[in-house]
């Protein structure tokens, strides 16, 4: 096992955050299930969500909840709700955020009884999505006010710990492919950074074959033919379309188990929300819990249980007596806790056609800490991107600009907007925003600038044109680290 | 129509771009059945892509083909190969920034006799794709030598027009639905710009129900229920996604044509590449390129011809006659040729069952093209993120930081790093990268910051930390223009 779980009392301790809406009555139903198991649990049931919200607490997760996930290192939770005018962030993100949980596991597959367009077909996949870091940091800024800013950060020890925990999960669940979607073709250096670290450490896992997918092609893909695929591994915001996706395959997001992995801690629960006009209603699908509930069982080394309870939710659903509103509607529907029963009731039994996987402890890969995991043996400074606010003319700027670096080490080497050369004149006909990307370079080719260089020439450009927002333009090993504009030679 | 068609010889002058592999049989074919359906088209043959690139123009698209297009204003083209080591962006890609076409669109539909999980749903939805802004500008920045960094900019005014566009578009095809996908409760500056343009412009389009999906909500609903959907509005990067996964849902890429429409020039062109391993084996399924042929008639006005050819599509595919490589597999399939053969036979005849729509000439969307098509009243700056590259501790960092800032105007109000908050420490277990972000704001609350105070500050922290990356904190009207970290108060 991953992390090994703590014992009090002789059973392993789970920190247990019913959560809200329907949350209630699905960790209720998975913990009587997994319980009836024999699986030996000691759940400490702590709050999060909207009545700690309520309570003053900002994010949503209190103290004694943070201490308990200290001491178990294991979240077993229902979907959090953030009520509206407390807190800004959803404290479903905030404990993934607060544990370091870098990867988001997504696993999918065709239920018995559960039609979908798909039946028949046997899907049984996973998507494996960094959980961390992309856009997902939701780091902006406006450029101006009508322009819009969004920072996508990718690094590279991110992409190598999302990459080893796809090949170690697919080994973990003695699966045989690993596909790596990105859209490295348009962003070479972010998504890029994903497609390369892939094809690096896909070598160090002979036993899986590993493949590159255009992500947009993936997604395509994912309809026409799903059972290709069997792990995907992909980008925050890439992997939080493609699981949503997928979850639709097998017939929605009451069949959509997640884990969150972490070195540290390690968090469980499904993918769908608190559904609050459900909450109480006793008609919910409890499946997606009680396979988050299998998820955790593995995690804590508790294969016997975990297979025992997911031959029994199979057999329930081929059996089909206890099925609930999602699936057939209203008449005819078993409640929540009649499906549970149900699930008890057939814990031994084996379907013959749908069947368990065997499953492996999972090796989480524990990655060097070090912040420069990446260094430069040389690096140079080569010049300055100054991001402006004008509404002034693309030429008029340019001409104005030429004016400024005459006095100074830097020439104008080009205007850009909205990644579009704009300065030198292309011929091309494009419409203008006000943030435009000013490109100054060293008057000798290559040659490195320095830092005073640099603050010289902002504070003459900002003496003219208001600034907002400046990038260095580096070269390490000999690489540069930067994008040409469209239409920039 | 949306632009005046120019006329030579008593006919529309329309830039046929062949272009590489499987376009020139495609094309051909298209060409021929649009003669046949007694369109008056003068084709201006002109060349891009790969034996442009060979002759060493680094663009892909040589003077003569743009003097065209500066005259027909309508380009009708095969996909369009960039050779490797020629060239670094694709003249697929040029073509639509030269000419601004801002906005892409990709209808699908069922048809007949295409076997997919979802026939018989009647699928018939169009998705408008943003085409110029967004992350596909690809504009990044290496932050350290481990960190990547990609710009996601999104602008008022790109939103309005692609917002308009799909209202315009919806009322143009006599559709009564348009959803707006975004991932603005994450990003809700870039993405929720689009989100609140959306709900605004909605207002002046009555007649058409208008509703906003979360992203991945709408990946999910498309696989699970596509039928629900009309128009789908959405940003660059989202709509690659989204558009190649409905093409999957009607039987492949050869079922998807789409235009790029903009307020100078139109593009028509399949989605598909140029296919390099079916070329010139007269086997390619040419539904996609014909169907982009059909929207390029209807942009010039062509109503009858284009109806004409939609309806013969509809009957020759639902006659089962001639049927693809692609849809029926190796045995009994039509070569191109042939298909295109059948529909020329079948011009004139309509299948009872699969209709086309009747169409209204579109009314392209004109908005203002000042550059500062958002004014602020009041502005102040209250502060700057400087972007460190640093393999210090938090606490360490912090700790300079704070020493450094002692001496100016300012404070360090916090420390993120991937979006989290790691100073002051929060108790979180954050794995760093060598990219930080220090936050600095007047020792004043809410006082603004001089560029003088914000250049002598950069010196100072320059002196001691490399930064890489420089954004100030604007308050426009009175809100402040950027987002907290994870953890920040």
């Amino acid at each position: 096992m991953a992390l090994a779980p703590t014992i009090v009392n002789g059973k392993k301790l789970v920190t247990l955050i019913p959560g809200d809406g329907v949350g209630i009555e699905c960790t209720t139903a998975a913990r009587k299930i997994i319980d009836a198991a024999g699986a030996k649990i000691e759940w400490d049931v702590q709050q999060a969500g909207e009545s700690v919200f309520k309570q003053g607490f900002a994010t949503g997760v209190p103290q004694a909840t943070m201490d308990s996930i200290a001491k178990s290192r294991c979240v077993f939770k229902g979907p959090l709700g953030t009520p509206v005018g407390y807190g800004e962030k959803s404290a479903n993100v905030t404990l993934r955020k607060l544990y370091e949980t870098f990867a988001n596991i997504r696993p999918v597959r065709e239920f018995p009884g559960v039609t979908t367009p798909y039946s028949g077909r046997n899907l049984d996949l996973v998507i494996v999505r960094e959980n961390v870091e992309d856009l997902y940091a939701g780091i902006e800024y406006m450029q101006s006010p009508g322009v819009a800013e969004c920072l996508k950060l990718i690094s590279r020890k991110g992409c190598e710990k999302i990459v080893r925990m796809a090949f170690e999960f697919a080994r973990a669940e003695g699966r045989k492919k690993v596909h790596c979607a990105t859209k490295a073709n348009i962003m070479k250096f972010t998504e890029g950074l994903l497609k390369r670290t892939f094809e690096e450490i896909s070598k160090e896992y002979p036993d899986i074959e590993a493949s590159h997918i255009i992500v947009d092609n993936c997604a395509h893909q994912l309809v026409k033919k799903p059972e290709q695929f069997d792990v995907i591994v992909t980008t925050n915001m890439n992997g939080d379309i493609l699981s949503d996706l997928t979850s639709a395959l097998v017939g929605g997001l009451g069949f959509a188990p997640s884990a969150n992995l972490g070195n540290d801690v390690a968090i469980f629960e499904a993918v769908h929300g608190s559904a609050p006009k459900y909450a109480g209603k006793n008609n919910i699908n409890p499946t997606a819990v009680i396979l988050s509930g299998v998820m955790l069982l593995r995690h804590l080394g508790e294969f016997e249980a975990a297979t025992k309870i997911e031959n029994s939710v199979l057999y329930t659903w081929e059996e089909g007596k206890a099925r609930t509103r999602d699936v057939v509607g209203d008449t005819g529907a078993a409640s929540t806790t009649a499906f549970a029963d149900a699930v008890i009731a057939n814990l031994g039994k084996k379907s013959e056609k749908w069947k368990a996987r065997d499953y492996k402890a999972i090796k989480i890969p524990e990655i060097s800490k070090a912040p420069d995991f990446v260094k430069a043996k040389t690096r140079k400074t080569l010049g300055v991107d100054i991001f402006l606010e004008s509404s002034t003319s693309s030429n008029d700027l340019g001409k104005s600009l030429e004016a400024i670096a005459a006095e100074t080490p830097f020439t104008l080497k080009v205007i850009s907007n909205r990644g579009t050369k704009v300065y030198p004149a292309t011929g091309a006909i494009t419409d203008l925003v006000d943030a435009s990307v000013c490109r100054f370079t060293s008057k000798i080719k290559d040659a490195a600038v320095s830092e005073k260089e640099i603050l010289s020439l902002l504070e003459r450009v900002g003496a003219k044109h208001p600034w907002v927002h400046i990038e260095k333009l580096q070269d390490f090993d000999g690489k540069i680290t930067f994008t040409k504009s469209q239409g920039e030679d």
